[in-house]
């Protein structure tokens, strides 16, 4: 096992009805005054928001708002919101919302009590030592934003989507209820579980040997979603599944599936070309790319995926033959994100295989390598994307 | 699931060498003189004392130290502590060692910002509030006091053991480095390893249907167990075993694999008793007298404990007859606790089934129950003792 720090501070207040307590949380994280930042359109209509303003009113905490956020949340509205907390003196931000909400609010958090362009924590000229408080009021389970430092944000006049990561960046509390994700559609459902599993399989092939109870943390969530998902897209309602599904998406995210080991990440970054050229959905783009990459770096180490394979689809250990193992593992997850409704191949996505090119040429490798489990040059990247394009059942 | 709120932000700081960081940490979190608390002579003798004040020294943090915390920690050097601190303006408390001299220290860290008399908090006339900051250097995988907000102290005049727990209380940094076990006697690190699934089974055995992602991340932990202290037992300096052991024991007590569900606790009550009355560690009393309480209460959930059997001890799932699975299972984990050297029935462990009236009378339920899984009488808590007392393989 690697040498490792884990840090997770972010108190979760989980469960039905949980959302009236949020002016509560902000008072009693410190927030006088509230900038509460929040999406499109559902949030206001369902009457969500305004369930939390006038939590923040019976708290007496004055707030101002801000919405308009879209999905692969924009620079634009991030200086936006660093402007508006200046004038407005918000010593607080409360997101009400799913990834990109939250991922935004992240981003002006940061920016506020800086004095440089924010967009230096994105391409990497500054990290990110201190930021406002924020809380959240989680919408989708999904990105696992409302437990981690991480946040995402896309250059509008450029496209470029980056990324930034920073302790000073863990929501002080983040309030789930499973009821919130009840109307969602099935699609986006399928779309959050499916990164939500990616984010364990991240971390999941690793380099490292020995770290047991890590790989257990990251089987437990992978079984829940593979049990817990089909029952949410048969019966959207079910209050318990929905919950089982929330707050794994969280333990997956925190990184208590990743400490002690290398991790990888490449089919993350894979896919975000996908979303950046198709503007597809990223848990869709995710189901395409990840089992093909699965299928092309699993000769580097067939008993990490037959381990999986056994434990968390049951399949029969072939300790001969582990790769035979492995390669019903991949099928079955395959098959597992087709029954959800989601995309296997590019044509189902949406996607070209022309355009393979292209893709490759936009995620940048040149002549160099990417890191994780297996590290990758650009002619392996378009021999993923390749498998991504031609998979079938 | 229950509504659950979860807040575990202690920055746990893991691997090989990390106690050299002890000065630098408590830095960090504001402590400007600082309380070293510490038990008898192995954090002298092997040098790790010298190494955590050297490090005090170097990040030019002064300090004051207490040795002498015993196992099952008193309240007279609590009140020692509390003094020593009061007169020295300690604003830290870093102790060195393992759940009893973490406990200790959270009892002084309460008591110092207290007026009344710090045993209030234990008694249950006072309720902590606000507590002096605390980090730990870990020497033991067992207690998991390294990352709770609980604390059990022994009123030496009357003998009284009594907790309390806030999360105020839980510690800001913990430093855990696998390779300070790695001298632990065999019979020790087998106690603590009994003492982590316990933690872990008093969570598991619930009267809460449908939380799948709590349940999976129990038996993460169980599996854990079960596969790597057969190893430590057997090569004591194995660092990866130790270090799965070791994250194991944190994980299984900040309270992750309890959320969202009703606990037990029974088997902790029923063993408090029992090394209050023959002094024994406390991980060899829950050997004795786990799997009993598991044998009286299986009957009311079969299928709870068919389930801990099938996936934690890979025994075959009856469904017809559950309780088959279920009774190899409790079988299983006897077994494993023999094999691991520890005791499992009142001989071995140096208790007398003619003590059981004491042990019942001690407990002091009179016509009342316990509360958890089962609700326990006096008649079903001796019950339990007698088949604790004669349990065979």
């Amino acid at each position: 096992m690697d040498n490792f720090n884990f840090y997770s501070p972010t108190e979760f207040v989980f469960g039905k009805g949980r959302e009236h307590e949020a002016g509560q949380m902000v008072k009693k994280y410190g927030g006088s005054k509230v900038l509460v930042h929040f999406g499109g359109g559902s949030a206001v209509k369902s009457g969500l928001l305004d369930r939390v303003t006038a939590s923040l009113t019976a708290a007496e905490v004055p707030y101002v708002t801000l919405g308009g956020v879209k999905p692969n949340p924009r620079d634009t509205l991030v200086y936006e919101g660093i402007d508006l907390c200046k004038q407005e003196n918000v010593d607080f931000i409360l997101c009400v919302g799913g990834g990109s909400v939250i991922d935004s609010a992240k981003a002006i958090a940061a920016g506020v009590v800086y004095e440089g362009d924010f967009w230096d924590f994105y391409c990497g000229k500054a990290a990110v030592e201190k930021a406002l408080p924020i809380g959240t009021v989680l919408t989708i389970a999904a990105a696992g934003s409302e437990g981690s430092g991480d946040t995402v944000v896309t250059q509008e006049a450029t496209g470029l989507k980056r990324g930034a990561g920073s302790n000073a960046l863990r929501p002080r509390f983040s309030i789930m209820n499973p009821e919130l994700t009840m109307t969602l559609p099935p699609f986006q459902t399928a779309c959050g579980a499916c990164d939500i599993m990616a984010h364990v399989f991240e971390r999941y092939f690793t380099n490292t040997p020995e770290v047991e109870i890590t790989d257990r943390l990251c089987e437990a969530v992978l079984c829940t979603m593979v049990k817990e998902t089909p029952r949410v897209i048969e019966d959207p309602m079910n209050y318990d599944a929905r919950a089982n599904i929330m707050w794994a998406g969280t333990v997956a995210h925190t990184n208590i599936c990743g400490v002690g080991r290398s991790q990888d990440w490449n089919s993350h970054n894979l896919e975000h070309e996908l979303s950046g050229l198709y503007d597809v959905a990223h848990g869709a783009g995710l189901a395409v790319v990840m089992p093909a990459w699965m299928e092309f770096v699993m000769p580097h180490n067939p008993m990490r995926f037959a381990q999986m394979a056994n434990r968390v689809f049951g399949c029969a250990m072939n300790y001969e033959k582990p790769e035979m193992t492995a390669k019903e593992g991949i099928r079955c997850f395959r098959r597992f994100l087709h029954e959800i409704g989601l995309p296997i191949n590019f044509a189902e996505l949406g996607a070209k295989e022309e355009d393979i090119p292209v893709l490759v040429e936009k995620l940048g490798l040149g002549d160099g390598k990417t890191w994780g489990f297996v590290r990758l040059s650009s002619e392996d990247v378009a021999q993923i994307y390749h498998i991504a394009a031609k998979a079938a059942l």
